[in-house]
C-alpha cells in the first residue's frame, strides 16, 4: 500500500512515517509538511494519506485528496459538525473514497473505553480515575470525561439504577467530580505519563479495566489499522473503534 | 417468577434461596434438598429450578424438571459430551424448555475473558497472572488456564504471531507456566481469595483486565440473571455469556 | 500466656477469642461481656487482657486492670487526651503495668502508613486514594486522612517543595479532596471492603504502597503482638507501631 | 557543588550532565569521556565525581580521582570484592576522600527492596512478580533476585516460618522461580518498561509495593543525592541506601 503523510515533520508525523516505512505491506512514497508541493501525494501516486496537521489547513489537505482520489486517515483535531457535513457533500462526489476522522488511535484506549461501556450495565458501581503528569492543565482528562460519558449512556440505555453512595459527611472533592453520574477522580504526579482505569463492582467482586500509555508511538498500530482498512470503508467514518473487528 | 431450589441447604445453595427472595421479580417457591421430596417442585408450580446440588442427582433432578416442562439453571460440575448428548435427547422432547448449564456465574469473570479474548489479537503479547489464599492445590487455577485457550484461539484465529521473548538465560520457572503458547502465572498468598489479571502489550502501551472476586455471593447476579433468561432460550446453552447482552 | 477479653462476645471480641485460643503461645482464660463479672480476670489468673467495648465502660474496665496488676491491649475508640492523662496517672501508682491503645490493629495499615511518610520526602508528589463499600458514611475515610497528615508531616519536616500541579480548567472535585496539601480521592464502589493506595512519584518512576484489608480477621495479628508486648512495656504506648520491631 | 562527569557522552553521563546543570546547587564543571584528557577534572578543581564508564576504565578513573582528593559517586558496573578491597586500599591513603558504589540509583527502587525486607517477617506469605519490555535477556530480573534474597534473608533473621503452599497439581513453572524460598514471577510484555510489584499477605489483608520505572531519568536524582552527601562520608560506601536518611 502507498502512503504519504502529510504533516511528515511534526513529532507525531515523524512517527507515522517510521511506522509506514517498518511495517512489511506499507510504503512511505510521500512525506508532506508545511512549504511543500501537496501535489507530491499525486506524483507518488499515493493511495492513502495520514494527516497529523492543524485544522487551519486540514480541510484544504482533505479536499486535495478526495478529489485526487486517495483516501484519508486523520488524527488532526477541530472536527465539528459543519466540518463533518463538508465532507460528506465532497464525498458524495466521489463514491470509491474513503475519509476516517479519529480522534485517538490507541487501540488500547479504544478498548478500553468500549469494554468500560459494555460492562457497566452488570454492575451496581462504576468509577473512573485518571492519572497524568502534573504539567496537565486540565482536569478530569478529556478521556476520562468520554469514558464517563459512555459509561452513563449504556446505563441509561439498559435503565440501571443510580449507583449506591452513603457518603454524609466529609471533606469537599473526595468523591471527585460528577460526569452524568460516574464520579471520576484525576490524580496528577511526576514520573506518570497517561493512565485511566474503570472499577466496576458488584456483590463480592470488581472488575477492573485499565489502560497505561507510556510512550507516543502507542498510537502508530492503530494508524496503520486505519491505512490498511480505509478504502475499504467508503464515505465519511469517525473513529477507529468501527474498523477494529472485536469479537 | 416462581423459582425452586435444589441444593437449598449448602452453602450455595443458601445464598441463592436468600438472592431469589430478596429479588424483586422472583419468589422463592421451594426449597428441596438431600432426602426431601422432588415433588414440591410441581406442587409449588415453580416455573424455574436453580441446581447446585451433585454430579450424583444432578441428571435425575433434570430429567424430572424436564419432563415436568421445568426450566433449569444448572451450577452443579461433572457434565461431560454424554451427559450434554443426554439432555439435548431429552430436550428433544421437551420443545418449550430451557436448560442451562453453566461452569461460571460469575459476571466479573465472564467478562473478563471474553474482553481478554477480544482484546488478544491487537496486542503483540498477553499473559495471564492469577492470585489465590495457598490453601489452593492446584496452580494455575482453572478459570486462568481456560482464559490462556480462550486468548490462544482467538490469536490463531487472528492470525497473530507468536509473542516475542528474548529470554535466554534465567531461572526455571520464573516466566510461569505455558498454556497454548500463552504465559500463565500463579501466586499463592495468605488474606488473598480468587484474583485474575490479563496484561496485553503493544507498542507504547498496555491495556490490564483484572477480576476480584472476594466473596461467595458474587456468583448469585449471574444465577438471577440465568433465571431471567432461561425461559426466553428453550432447549440447551452451555456457559451464561450467551444470555448476556453485551454491547 | 493467660489472657482475658473484654467485649468477649462482640464482633471483634469473638475473633479474638479464636484467635487467643488458636495461637500456640496464648491461653484464653476469661470471656467477659456486659453483665458477667469482671473479677472474673483476677480468678482466673489473667496477666494481659484484651478490651473491645464502648467508650463509655472502657475507662472502668482499665482501672480495674491497673489496680490489679494486669496488662491490657485497647482497641476500644474514644481516647481524648484527658483520658490518656488519667492512664497516665493511674499508671503512674502500678510502675509494672502496660497499657497499649491502638486505633489501628491492622500491621498492614501500621505498614503502609509508615512507609508512605518515610518515602514522601523522596519525590516530588504524593496522592492518595482509598476505595471502600458504598455504605460507608464518611469520605474520605479516617485512615487515609491520617496518612495524608503523616505524609504532610514529613515533608514539612525535610522542608519539601510543595508538589506540582499544572491544573486550570476542570470539574469541582476532579483533583479530590486536599489534606494538609495532600490530594486525597475517595471510591465507594460495591464489592470492595477497604483498600487504600499512596502513590509517589519524581521524575521518570513511580512508588506505590497499597493495603487491602479483606476480612476483619485482619487485625488479630496486630492484637497478638501486642499482646506479647505490651507487658515488656510498661505504662502507657499509643499506637502500635512502637511495639513492632521494623528494620 | 563542582562537579566533573566521567562517561558524559554515554545515554547515562548525557543525563547527569543534564541533571547537574539544572540543579540550583550543583555546578558541571568537566564532561569527559574516552579520549579526552582525565586532568580537566583537577584543572577545572571538580570537587566530586560522577563515574558511569566502564569496568575496564572504572579503576583507572578511581585511582586519579582518589589521588587528587576528588570524592566520586559511580555507577559503572563490575565491582568485585577484589575490587572493593583495592579500593579500601587507596582510601585509606587518602582519609577525607569518599566513593560511592551503587548498584542502582533508582531512590524508588531502593524503597521498594527495603520496604519489602522491613515488612516481610510480618506477613506469612511474600511473592515478587517482575514485568518488563520482552527484548530483556534474563528472568527474573537481577533486581527481582536481589529483593527476594533481602527478602529471605529478613524472614530468617526474624525466625519467620515457611510460606504456606497447598499446591500439590499444576503446570511446571506455574508457581514461578524459586529464590531463597521466595517465589518470583517474570512477566515480558510489549509496552512495558520495568517493573516490579512485591505482595505481602496475611490473615485477611495484603500489603502491596510496587515500582514503575518509566523512564531512564529515574536514576538522577538518586546520583545527585550520592553526590550531596558523598563528602560527608569519607571511606568506601555500597549502594545509595546507607546515605537516604529515611525515617
Amino acid at each position: 500500500m502507498r502512503v504519504g503523510v502529510l504533516g511528515a515533520r511534526g513529532k507525531v508525523g515523524t512517527e507515522v512515517c517510521r511506522a509506514v516505512e517498518a511495517a512489511p505491506d506499507t510504503e512511505l512514497v510521500a512525506s508532506v509538511d508545511a512549504g511543500d508541493d501537496i501535489e507530491a501525494l499525486v506524483h507518488s501516486r499515493a493511495q492513502v494519506v495520514v494527516d497529523f496537521t492543524h485544522p487551519d489547513v486540514v480541510m484544504d489537505n482533505l479536499r486535495f485528496c478526495i478529489a485526487n482520489g486517495i483516501h484519508a486517515v486523520v488524527g488532526t483535531t477541530g472536527f465539528d459538525q459543519s466540518r463533518l457535513d463538508q465532507l460528506d457533500a465532497w464525498l458524495a462526489d466521489a463514491p470509491g473514497v474513503g475519509v476516517l476522522i479519529a480522534p485517538n488511535f490507541s487501540i488500547g484506549a479504544i478498548l478500553m473505553m468500549r469494554f468500560a461501556a459494555q460492562a457497566a450495565p452488570f454492575f451496581e458501581s462504576v468509577e473512573v480515575i485518571e492519572l497524568h503528569h502534573p504539567d496537565k492543565a486540565d482536569a478530569p482528562s478529556g478521556t476520562a470525561r468520554r469514558t464517563a460519558e459512555m459509561i452513563a449512556a449504556a446505563r441509561r440505555d439498559a435503565g440501571s439504577a443510580p449507583m449506591p453512595d452513603a457518603t454524609t459527611t466529609g471533606l469537599e472533592g473526595a468523591r471527585g467530580a460528577d460526569v452524568d453520574g460516574v464520579r471520576v477522580h484525576g490524580l496528577r504526579v511526576r514520573g506518570l505519563v497517561a493512565h485511566q482505569e474503570v472499577i466496576l463492582g458488584g456483590a463480592g467482586e470488581t472488575l477492573t479495566i485499565r489502560h497505561d500509555s507510556l510512550d507516543r508511538i502507542s498510537f502508530t498500530p492503530g494508524v496503520l489499522a486505519g491505512v490498511r482498512a480505509v478504502a475499504d470503508h467508503p464515505g465519511l467514518t469517525v473513529g477507529l473503534d468501527s474498523f477494529l473487528d472485536i469479537g
